[in-house]
């Protein structure tokens, strides 16, 4: 961490070759592989040569592994002959490996990386990453350990460091943007959108972001502070800066012009906004329209006015449901004066809608869909420890409610072999409802309208299949045991279990809902309590008062 | 059932008036008000005034209800003053309301059309179902039990009755899809596009799909069955068949000329599609880049090579990711021999990026993501009775485990209090790391490369948290109980069966996964037999050894 604080100077004089060689051999021995490169670019051909002399066979591999082809031929000419083809050899070997891997299909570049990285062939390596599309790249570096990580990003050129930082998660994201220098973070992400900046700096830590910040120019500063002062999940979280704005008394020739002269427009830009002089929004000018459109065919006659402005603190659900509804690629977003402030393009919208639903399936099993799934083993068993210690709790009062009845089972121990059908016949109706309620939250489909209704066809589903499986269950106890009155107990408890279920299925996650909390963290649990506690209570209870 | 096998016929000549007016009144029974709405259009406001005076006063409201505004004001010169006050003061009362709720945000819309349903004010439903985008109003249709759904269903104008259609989940798209007459259904689905009459075709039962197969234009039913061929889930079964397509050595201004002749591009085009002259797919030219184009730069300068055609044959998944990484809104689709055939749209991508993470999470409880929530309860019961049943054998066999140890519970009733702690932290470890490698199959993150590392991950986590939690619960055990040699076996159970749990969690999806089974559906219930039996035979056993 000591190099990030002392960025080199930006100038490109001449720098004392002693204090060069041992920048490089302390880079080396921290893994700054992207420092290294960027150090040996300022060098002369002669001195990198002297350089490589100089260092142990290990140290010179290793540097061998970060000059790339250009400077490597340049290089050779100063080094002794023996050296000049060892280390050729070393490239050529590479090359040919290299062009090998590539033509396998994707499931091996992971593979190949790990092989690359395990043999230390760095050079191989950033070749492999060369020919990968960024979120390529992001997603095999969430596919590898932390040290093999770090050591692969080292690897990954600075100019398209910033784009995979903008698909990776965000515990990945926040350690991998850390082991940049801060230098090398504000070029890796000075040619990313705006939003995606956003997005970072929302994620780094707040001194950091800050940084990143403060090195935007005096411009972009200021539409980047102003997105960032919306919520993350909101239309303005959501929005870039950039939409293009035409006239609604312009014609359609004269739009073209002004395109022309623009020469190239933001990515996905579908439409164009119209506004008037005071920067009100007032419809859509679709690309679409404008080139089928005569060339005097003013832009009031084909604009679409039926593409509304999404206010700028719409919720992103909501701006998701709008994109689907309508087919979105773009939409104008407006502050509460109608103002035209920004654009969402739908690439985000869907990122959105991924990680929507990737965080309902990972919550309901207590899990963080940000987190590293290779993070240190410390790291992710305290998390899990949490979920762990609350179930915990849930399994003790589920024990408590049999503890209860203890003389009862000393007394019939068929009881004992019997009570976890009931607490688990319970949980999967309960959890059935529980899923419905909590998937039709998300799509709309449950509202106040409806969830009385609602409520009674889960009951009506619950007692059929309560009285079918009670009856069933019930048999096959008295098969097992011989005794009516076991049976008997047995079919009641799971039934009553069953409503009860139903019943903690349907209600949980509404009061969740309204409680402001994630019913799919949460929800599964304390059905679980509910199930298991009435499940066990009912069965003993009942077996207490009639069989005993 | 019967009015659809007779559809009335097209031509607009005088029909026989007793026909006419027996046809309204059993169609009126039926509840097929479209086809009530069809008869009266074509009727003379005389005779539908002259019907109105005949029937009794029930018939005669819910008949009122389906004449339109324009029919309205001329059949109330040919009424009785009397009748037509009477009805003419309903109409005013429905105006007045549906416009006050209009106004009300979207949670009310559910509640004022149920209102309008069960008053039997369906011109007063027809009128908000008409403000209502269609994608909202199959939400709404979706909200709500069959019979009024079907009511409402019966409002919806024919030609957005076809959108509607695309917007529903399987079940029911196909239940109101039979609704229809095949005329009025062949009506709706007219103006729809290729793809999304394509998915419709593949929901609808064999027999009906191929009618309106049949129904299409020559040159349609060729597109058609040409992309029926495909498996829906695939590039082929996702792709529109309508790319406009230009040539590489044509100049931006042709192409512009060209673009003004056709006057109306196809919805969501972002791109053209330059191909040879024998079709085969080379680039695609963005409109955003044509537009910014001077006049005689040719497409071959301007196009993107980087936007590669889709084989029609890829997964539908791997194209969703293709097109997230790519942040595409349109991508070709070319045949074995690179010719273009089709393009698919993002939007619907997005449809199946949502349906794909919502079935993750349905399966997960055995639910199926296309049915009605709000469908019979015997049948919804039928279904959930399966899954019901599959887990009674698990329970069942997790109790016969516990039925090998009666005789040590009989010994120490302790045991009984304290199992359920066993086999429930088992199920919580377990359900973690099965979520982890679901979600890590589905994005890729997990495969053949790093599954060995991520069980060494996980084991590593389960053995710090097992070590954790089983000296806690044997100490409280032990404090309860006032016991060591229990809390020693409870403790050294809970180890065991979370490490059994990591390694099932691990070893379940993968194996799934191969044998081609989707893990989400199959796996928790699986880890959850796994995880109790092994619980309770490591805890039942341990104690039989140790303690007795």
């Amino acid at each position: 961490m000591k190099s990030s604080s002392s960025p080199p100077a930006h100038d490109n004089s001449p720098a004392d070759s002693r204090t060069e060689t041992s920048a490089i051999i302390q880079a080396l021995a921290n893994g700054k592989n992207k420092r290294v490169r960027k150090l040996l670019a300022r060098m002369h051909p002669g001195k990198v040569a002297a350089l490589l002399e100089l260092l142990d066979a290990e140290q010179r591999l290793t540097l061998w592994q970060q000059i790339d082809p250009e400077l490597e031929e340049r290089t050779l000419h100063h080094l002794s002959p023996s050296l000049g083809a060892q280390l050729a050899g070393d490239s050529s070997e590479t090359g040919l490996a290299a062009s090998d891997e590539a033509d396998n299909p994707n499931s091996s570049q992971l593979e190949a990386v790990r092989m690359a990285l395990a043999q230390g062939k760095l050079k191989r390596l950033g070749k492999l990453l060369q020919r990968m599309h960024p979120a390529k790249i992001a997603g095999l570096l969430e596919s590898i350990p932390p040290l093999e990580r770090s050591r692969a990003w080292s690897m990954v050129e600075t100019e398209r460091a910033g784009k995979v930082l903008t698909y990776l998660h965000d515990e990945i994201r926040t350690a991998l943007a850390l082991e940049l220098d801060l230098e090398d973070l504000i070029d890796a992400t000075e040619q990313l959108e705006l939003d995606d900046r956003v997005d970072l700096i929302q994620t780094l830590p707040a001194e950091l972001g800050n940084q990143l910040l403060h090195a935007s120019s005096q411009a972009q500063r200021q539409q980047l502070e102003a997105m960032l002062s919306y919520p993350e999940d909101s239309a303005g979280g959501l929005m870039n800066a950039d939409p293009i704005q035409v006239r609604a008394d312009v014609r359609a020739g004269a739009v073209l012009r002004y395109l022309r002269l623009l020469e190239r427009l933001p990515p996905q830009t579908d439409l164009l906004m119209v506004v008037d002089r005071k920067g009100h929004y007032q419809g859509a000018l679709r690309l679409s329209e404008l080139v089928t459109a005569e060339l005097d065919q003013r832009v009031s006659e084909l604009m679409n006015r039926d593409i509304a402005g999404i206010a700028v603190d719409t919720n992103g659900n909501e701006v998701a449901r709008l994109f689907q509804d309508d087919d979105l690629l773009s939409a104008p977003v407006v502050d509460a004066h109608n103002r035209l402030i920004g654009r969402i393009t739908v690439d985000d919208v869907i990122d959105l809608i991924r990680e929507n639903s990737d965080r309902a399936l990972m919550h309901m099993a207590g899990l963080d869909d940000e987190a590293d799934i290779f993070a240190p083993v410390l790291v992710s068993a305290r998390r899990r420890a949490l979920w762990l210690g609350i179930n915990l709790i849930t399994a003790f009062g589920a024990a408590w409610v049999i503890g209860l009845f203890q003389a009862t089972l000393e007394q019939l121990v068929a009881l004992a072999v019997l009570m976890p059908i009931v607490a688990s016949m319970g949980g999967i109706a309960g959890s059935q409802t529980l899923t419905l309620v909590i998937r039709g939250l998300a799509l709309g489909q449950v509202q106040k309208g409806n969830i009385r209704i609602l409520l009674n066809r889960e009951l009506g589903i619950s007692i059929l299949n309560g009285i079918l499986w009670s009856v069933v269950i019930a048999l096959l106890a008295v098969g097992w045991f011989g005794n009516w009155g076991i049976g008997a107990v047995l079919g009641a408890a799971i039934l009553l279990n069953l409503l009860c279920a139903t019943l903690a299925g349907w209600g949980i996650p509404l009061l969740l809902h309204r409680m402001g909390i994630d019913p799919a963290l949460a929800g599964s649990v304390i059905l679980t309590t509910v199930t298991d506690v009435i499940g066990f209570f009912a069965f003993l209870g009942l077996a207490t008062l009639l069989l005993l």
